[in-house]
């Protein structure tokens, strides 16, 4: 890898790394919940492909993307991406017992931290947070936000009320102070206490629900802009993860439009919403949107400034990973470069190549015989 | 008004007309309940400008939109609009007794027909259908679909299962059987026994509810793809009213790409999404997103295939009401005749002008001093 002093860098803003066993992360009276139903709500949709690239299973064992040698090799290495911002095996759903989710957030920090973050300073981490327990979740931040390569908040897209409102400012708070964006990820949508995952109820099937997921995320943009969210926490960023692109040039051209008509029952907003998202918005590119003429995603990578906004992911080891050899490839290049890596580098503080690492010999070779599910549906 | 053959035309495909007095049209006993609480459930979200245009009051009295008469020379021959759909005081929310809105949408019909679609043949007309009860809404499509000037069935965007479910397939074939189109109109979105009108609640305020209403066309339109329903029912096709435009490509690159991976989940599809809208489905123009840059409209128009696809439409005389006199000038001119009228006129079946009418005299002039609110707030 060439390390010269201003090379750009390439980021990836969304790899999950598994955690099989978060077993001894957990206090004791949650282990046998734990083993026995996981999260213990789902969605209720199955994709049949599986959630996870069946190419990227561990030689040595374990599901795809628990062996982090292997996966700096089968991916970093492979694509020569510098960094890896981790995105962890599950965003948490709206459960019952907020104590049972608050001890899951916290087994999976622990877990990324002592089985990842230590193993090379190539992966970044998130702090998930149970945002439906804003105390708790500040608490987790307070906790763990201070901590080695960790660069941000993690919680999930889909929250009991819409994100811009009051209850959840503290998170941001928090955040904010800390310099943390925050991120939202979907896989929670329509799961447990959750409003269906549409204004008109639920999809009957996985091809239906997984592409309506940006509406969730069009929702909680909405609320966070005009909630005045960004009023409040000037430093917050706040990162759209996996939600889609295309979408964002019609909402905030509706949204801007509404503005000039209706700004006086939102005199906190002091701009327009578009200017908003310029500032505090970066959106990760996949699954990106593939128009049937290319000049067309040209077109609205454009729309959306995606040299400032948007940040490339591969969603590694997920079923519809983007591979950034084939990713805007007709970009102009100082574009490109900003979304593959310069745009991430500024939000999460990378200030260079990573440094010459001595990891312990391991196998980088791929093989291996059976899928396990994680707890990500999309 | 220009009457030679082949003359381009432009139809208005969404006025609302009003009808301030229901009752004669109810049962008895209906009647007290429509005096005291009209539909009775109400969105929760408030207008500050109101939702009709303040210079649209009839100058013998009555609501905007009450005087046939004063709305063709206000409207049709202010903008020489050759023909308006009319799509009604309100869409049915989602109410809880079926009996009450079956009889309420029965009112709006006759009323329609008494008042409007027999004073001009400019005027065309829906059928309200209460689609939250199925079988009443066939009975009203057979009561009324084979009526002088009825050119579609009208139903909120809004059901309460995702509208490509079963449950609503015999409006579709009674409206296909018929040659008729099936329009979704919004305005009860989160009213009612309706889901939250995003997969994440409430919105506080209007200008976020008003600006996330094409997440229920989103759905709607995701559903009706996905369930099959133009394998189904060949001849159906749908018009999305004022459910926006320009998110119209990101859903369709989105189903696309997951209906190639995920197709066998879907076996009654035979073509790409993409493909069923294009026969199929039909948008509305307003309110037209006003991007920064007048060639990004441009470039969206051509993402969604404009000239076959979207169908003018002012929405007179709600408060967002577009003008058809600054819509699409930078539109070819081959492209923005099929816009302003050609796909109107085909999907409605409009051959030509409208011959003269004698209409009684009236008073073409506007002044008023009382706004009185609709059931619509969109």
């Amino acid at each position: 890898m060439d390390a010269g002093p201003g090379r750009p860098l390439t980021v990836d803003a969304d790899v999950h790394q598994s955690l099989p066993d978060l077993t001894p992360h957990l206090p004791r009276h949650w282990r046998e919940r734990w083993a026995q139903t996981g999260l213990g709500v789902g969605t209720g949709y199955h994709n049949p492909r599986g959630v996870l690239r069946q190419d990227t299973l561990p030689p040595d064992g374990g599901p795809p993307a628990s062996d982090p040698l292997f996966l700096l090799s089968d991916h970093l290495d492979r694509y020569a991406i510098d960094y890896a911002v981790l995105t962890g095996p599950f965003v948490l759903p709206l459960g019952h017992d907020p104590d049972y989710l608050d001890a899951v957030a916290r087994a999976v920090n622990d877990a990324t931290a002592a089985g990842w973050l230590g193993v090379s300073r190539r992966f970044r981490g998130s702090v998930l947070v149970n945002a439906d327990d804003p105390e708790a979740a500040v608490a987790e931040i307070e906790r763990c936000g201070d901590r080695e390569s960790v660069v941000q908040v993690l919680m999930a897209t889909t929250t009991r009320e819409p994100c811009g409102r009051r209850r959840y400012h503290p998170i941001y708070r928090a955040a904010a102070e800390r310099g943390l964006p925050v991120a939202l990820h979907p896989g929670a949508e329509g799961a447990g206490g959750a409003a269906p995952p549409t204004p008109v109820g639920y999809p009957s099937r996985y091809l239906e629900w997984h592409s309506l997921l940006p509406l969730t995320a069009m929702a909680q943009l909405a609320s966070l802009l005009c909630e005045g969210v960004f009023e409040a926490f000037p430093d917050l960023r706040v990162v759209l993860v996996e939600g889609g692109v295309s979408w964002l040039p019609s909402l905030l051209w509706r949204l801007d439009k509404n503005y000039k008509a209706l700004r006086d029952t939102t005199p906190w907003l002091r701009r327009l919403p578009s200017e908003y998202v310029a500032e505090h918005v970066r959106l990760t590119s996949q699954p990106i949107e593939e128009p049937p003429h290319p000049q067309q995603l040209e077109q609205v990578l454009a729309m959306v400034d995606a040299g400032r906004t948007l940040m490339f992911s591969s969603d590694y080891p997920h079923w519809d990973n983007d591979n950034p050899e084939v990713l805007f490839r007709r970009v102009d290049p100082a574009v490109r470069a900003r979304i593959m890596g310069g745009t991430a580098a500024e939000l999460y503080g990378l200030d260079g190549p990573p440094p010459p690492e001595q990891l312990p010999p391991h196998r980088s070779g791929g093989a291996a015989d059976v899928l396990q599910p994680t707890g990500y549906h999309e």
